[in-house]
């Protein structure tokens, strides 16, 4: 029998279809599979193709959008936002318009061309996760913005354009409607039960054993119990932390080596899916400490969001998250 | 300059990024060239491979589950949700799931396998639109269920997995999170201004006359001003009309000419896209007769939906829509 699972923080009921299951190996080509030959902007020695840098790790002794980084942040050449000008809020007849101010940055995670995250070594995702840090602690400071997305696009089914391994960075002027239902829906659990809505699942998920995949000091990560996509996988901070930005030195390793472990079993399992990820902080300018937890959710790219989809906002997932993720667990990384 | 656009009804933010525009026909292959030869269940002659029909247009001489029908309606061979038993509401733990109840049925819109619905003729479309209306009323009789979509999957990229023109039907025990939002934001519009925020639309749009594609006595079709996606197009009845369960025999003709005509234009502009549509009426036991209005909604396929999107639930569109209807209106069909 199928089942509909309402995930506890936005109210989105999902349909666990298991007629359809599918096994994992029945997907699509692997990624790395489809790398083609071909000028690449982010290879070393090609610094000067892009946009000037805005950070970068490198050594000391070498100078800026030379060769020698580690890690290397430049705007992206087809901003969906634009850095200048004001949002100049306004109405055409009954419609609201304001203009497309934000700040659209991407992050190369490696000078390796053919390398993807999940191979880095756990060194070098740290520096990608606190080059976040310090980008998104920049742009802050700008009071435009509201909000700071972060995100990576594996694959080019997952929508990335350049196959060369990178994450990007979007700040918008307001705070964006998934997110907004998210604070909201944490507020409405809090009101009920005094209680964080993501430390209670950190607490159920731990002590049912039957979601999670990986745990260590200070993160966890599990398949959450109204996944909308086969293999969707969460990593939350085990301790009540609202704000990415607020990471630390420590925490960031150990983000650095659960990221890189769980995203190296669903490599393994999957066959190097296509995958998206995204980061879900609290708004910049928010005062919602006590109810928001940062988390970072993959959504392996296995199936077709198609008209069901579209009209209901239901999500139909052939794979049960417990059936995920006793697969994901026994897979040796 | 890239802008941001809310959408009346949804409060849903777009971005119109002019930076990545594209020519409609830098998109992708056409459906029709991805046709495969080999056995299909939705042919004459292959009555006896669906499960049995539930409903037919057929000559009178002819039996059930025979050939000689014009539209067919089958149960769907793997639903999602299954007809028999109660919800059986319950918790695990701190999380909420129950039975995944409902209908699932599919709607063969013609005999012949080489031709889509938008080649079909209008006395044909007519059928097929009347063959929703008859299956939606007849499944509204059964109290558990509370909506009904009515949606449509074409081509292999928008989630079609038989290429035989058709569409599915299913009713759900709950109202789906994205109609609840539409008659949430319909009904705060409302509140407001004493006015179906989409007769307002309505109202605007034949006003402004740039984003209108084809008006006939009892619809026009448009683009939203802030589509999600590029040459996304809504189809409205004229006339206030919140279910489209009361749709009239005149009317169902002025539809089929309309959303064939539409189709059509798509199809040429774009060559032959990948597309879903969805029918969003009111839902089955509802009260929101003042400020819902039923519309058609159709998405072809020609972006990627990428984690920026799945994280902030804003798209990115880089077709502007006075663009798009300008495009389509030129299109003889």
């Amino acid at each position: 029998m199928p089942e509909l699972r309402k995930d506890a923080v936005s109210n989105r009921w999902v349909i666990i279809s298991t007629e359809r299951v599918k096994r994992p190996t029945d997907y699509s080509e692997p990624v790395s599979a489809q790398k083609k030959q071909g000028f690449c902007p982010f290879d070393y020695g090609n610094e000067d193709k892009t946009p000037p840098e805005i950070f970068a790790y490198r050594e000391s002794s070498n100078s800026p959008n030379s060769a020698g980084w580690q890690v290397r942040v430049i705007p992206n050449k087809f901003p969906v936002l634009r850095v200048e000008g004001e949002l100049n809020r306004r109405g055409e007849g009954m419609y609201d318009v304001m203009d497309g101010v934000g700040a659209h940055e991407v992050i190369i995670e490696t000078p390796d061309h053919d390398k993807s995250l999940a191979d880095l070594d756990v060194a070098q995702v740290e520096k990608v996760i606190w080059t976040y840090r310090t980008r998104a602690l920049d742009l802050k400071n700008d009071i435009r913005f509201e909000y700071i997305l972060i995100f990576k696009n594996h694959g080019e089914p997952a929508g990335a354009t350049l196959e060369h391994s990178h994450s990007q960075l979007i700040a918008t002027p307001i705070v964006p409607k998934r997110v907004s239902e998210e604070v909201a829906g944490a507020k409405v659990y809090y009101g009920y039960k005094e209680r964080c809505v993501f430390c209670d699942m950190i607490r159920q998920e731990v002590k049912d054993k039957v979601r999670v995949i990986i745990e260590n000091k200070n993160f966890i990560s599990f398949a959450p119990f109204a996944p909308r996509f086969p293999f969707e996988t969460w990593i939350l901070p085990k301790k009540h932390s609202p704000d990415f930005l607020n990471i630390t030195k420590e925490e960031s390793y150990d983000l650095a080596k659960i990221l890189k472990e769980t995203l190296l079993k669903i490599k393994k399992a999957l066959n190097d899916p296509p995958y998206n990820y995204i980061i879900h902080t609290a708004p910049l300018r928010h005062q919602d400490g006590l109810y928001t937890h940062w988390h970072l959710e993959i959504m392996p790219k296995l199936t077709k969001v198609a008209g069901f989809e579209w009209g209901s906002g239901f999500y139909i997932n052939p794979t049960p998250p417990e059936d995920a993720a006793k697969y994901l667990q026994e897979i040796e990384v």
